[in-house]
């Protein structure tokens, strides 16, 4: 939401359009030229940095409430995302407890008259999703302060529980890596083998081997070769690369096994 | 719940006890010298054939209830557990509208005074159990009429979306055997090689190569070989192996890679 107005609507009457009692919380990974981010938000409540999420519409799957979650906070659609784990730990809610309610006045510039509905212990379903960070615009809503990518070995400390998703997501995505293709958007459409091996090191936070790692993404066919190469100067210029779309996409719905 | 009393206090109050909105669904894989099949519940409200489900009391984490819902389905307890996701697609409780008022006091024995609680769209989050089958002793509630294995290549069609979390349990089971270990409960404490390439056989739904398999569990330490042979007579005996508790329970946290 954008607005103040959007904002009272939402505290007032979320319940006639969302789902009571559960939220989607989203792990945006950013890949940038070596370094691996998560997009956060700088929550206005509880003045922490926080995981970009929000409520389910009574009208929409769960996969397009995430879909449409990301694209609000980083202006992409169609990222790689992928559900991981539902977190409901008693208690989890309990960082709102914090505030009175003149805080919550001072802070967001109106009064909920009644009882909320948001009241309750609130479980999130945790998704995934990887992005360029190039293309990307991060946007904050009236709901937070701030919004920026952060180095993933330098996060601070978040709200909630969400270190604790962040921790899950990475996991989760980094044995997804073996078993689901990865790359569109992320690379240019037409790569060379050292660039696609350096998006799996920075993806899996491993070294990969120059030679066997490639040789495997060839051998089940998810690359072609072109007949053109980047022209670095002289014999060692690298060959492009582009991905096979039939197998990338076949492989994205059955799965694969690289390892 | 087990009684037309326990039901009924369910119906009227469970809202006083579980968290409204939100089921578990388990999808209990059982293992069985060469078979695999799933444990279903023949539902008495829809008259199909389910996965043995419920709700999530408020005072416990989401991993607690679907141990306690596979206990109460299979008698055993400390199953190979995991949540895989969530399901949520608008109108999959739609189920549920075929029968009216009168139906409903015919086959639960009660009728339900005023608007219930149970109303409104339910999200399921997926868990999948892996179990032994000689072992487990089914028990059908008050909710349903039966409880039986079905070998997971001659499953009916099952009532809601189950069909569709059955094979998104298998297909995510299926991954997780490249990053879990697995094994315990499901073989004896001492095993040969050809025992635990046919429990991988099984799960998988894929033939082995009978030596670079095993080797593979070998070389990351989860198998120690004991001084001791099956005696079939004669030089071709197979040796006995065991887990190694340490590497079996770390990797269990920490995830593996065997492929």
């Amino acid at each position: 939401m954008e607005s103040l107005k959007e904002a009272r609507e939402f505290f007032e009457k979320g319940y006639l359009e969302y789902r009571p009692n559960l939220t989607i919380e989203c792990t945006i990974f950013g890949y940038d030229k070596g370094e691996l981010k998560i997009l956060l938000v700088k929550n206005k409540v509880i003045r922490k940095w926080c995981l970009p999420g929000g409520f389910i519409k009574k009208t929409e799957n769960l996969d397009d409430a995430a879909s449409r979650i990301t694209a609000e906070r980083t202006g992409l659609e169609k990222l790689f995302l992928k559900q991981f784990k539902a977190f409901g730990d008693v208690g989890r809610n309990d960082a709102l407890d914090i505030f009175d309610e003149e805080t919550f006045i001072e802070l967001m510039g109106f009064k909920i008259e009644g009882d909320s509905w948001l009241v309750g212990e609130t479980v999130s379903l945790g998704f995934y999703a990887i992005s360029d960070i190039v293309n990307a615009s991060p946007r904050a809503d009236y709901l937070s302060e701030d919004c920026q990518w952060f180095r993933i070995d330098a996060l601070p400390e978040l709200g909630f529980d969400h270190n604790e998703i962040v921790s899950e997501a990475l996991f989760r995505m980094r044995i997804d890596l073996y078993h689901f293709p990865i790359g569109k958007n992320l690379l240019q459409p037409k790569f060379t083998l050292k660039e696609i091996k350096m998006l799996y090191e920075v993806l899996s936070g491993k070294k990969l081997n120059a030679t066997n790692f490639p040789n495997k993404l060839i051998s089940l066919g998810l690359l072609a070769k072109l007949d053109e190469k980047r022209s670095i100067g002289g014999h060692r210029s690298p060959t492009f690369y582009k991905f096979n779309d039939e197998v990338y996409n076949k492989a994205l719905k059955e799965g694969l096994v690289l390892a």
